[in-house]
């Protein structure tokens, strides 16, 4: 526990989103879960004690129907350049971290002891969270789909190659859920 | 069978080597096996009948020990601009196809029915092969790391979303078999 873990969906040609930030088709199997795939939500929802995300992800989430319906009922961490004047609906408790993703992480360490900080998206949210080191596990959900276009998962990452170990695999027709611990 | 079926390792952020073609630890799963990776490779080179390879790809392997420990013995098509004067050890019954990726498929097809054509390289010629519509299966062998710079397989790819079904998972803990089908 305590680990920080990047968790999202991704193509199997390594999108998390289209390329206008659409959903593809890469989170059906959260919405509509199978008896396999639920169980692995729950554990999610169980573990998780903060989720840390984009400025750009939370906009998106802003947009549709806010945080109403969101099944993480845990603090957020927004990374952002700026605060918000009015926060989305559900959202009224979020904290917007503006001094980059060390301080995210940082505050969200502070928050808890005993369950999992987890960082919901975007590609570049991740992407400065493995460039920064702290990242200790990664849970992918890939989707047996291949987009041609998107938002690309890894990439702009200019590290040295980073070791992980698979914490095992789970197979459902729709999605198979990918575990790994950094190795540090 | 008489598929057609993109064969590679790849790295969980999507490389089939690194930035210069060199190996980065994406193969050594298959040169020292598990017993479990054992019999996914034994299957491989039971049901392969044909292999078609870029000259890129080609011209790694012939730099090295050129083809004299190749473990598939069976023809091999070279997707290529020109024939080389000198073969490989080897490879001097190797076909060298000058006219695009679908001639070379269909040299494949000529040659056998009963077993499949499997592509193991490079990611141009997968991407060729993506784009023309004429991949049947798609197997990965996804190696826990990230590298961070490489030869991407999936990009460039210009395409209307594929969905894939997939065929089953292996895990093992240093190589993920990762089998999907297209459909068509």
């Amino acid at each position: 526990m305590g680990n920080v873990i990047i968790d999202m969906s991704v193509s199997l040609d390594g999108f998390i989103a289209g390329p206008n930030d659409e959903d593809a088709g890469l989170h059906h199997w959260f919405f509509s879960p199978s008896d396999t795939t639920a169980k692995v939500i729950e554990e999610s929802i169980k573990t998780t004690g903060v989720i840390i995300m984009g400025r750009r992800t939370y906009d998106i989430a802003a947009e549709q129907d806010g945080f109403v319906n969101n099944p993480y009922p845990v603090p957020h961490v927004i990374l952002s350049r700026t605060v918000p004047e009015k926060l989305a609906e559900g959202a009224e408790t979020f904290i917007f971290v503006t001094d980059g993703i060390e301080h995210a992480v940082q505050q969200a360490h502070t928050m808890v002891s005993n369950k999992n900080i987890v960082v919901g998206g975007g590609a570049y949210t991740a992407q400065q969270l493995l460039k920064s080191g702290l990242v200790d596990e990664i849970h992918l959900h890939l989707v047996p789909l291949l987009l041609g276009h998107g938002k690309r998962l890894f990439e702009h990452l200019d590290i040295s190659p980073i070791e992980l170990q698979s914490l095992g695999v789970i197979e459902t027709p729709d999605v198979t859920h990918l575990r790994f611990r950094v190795i540090k």
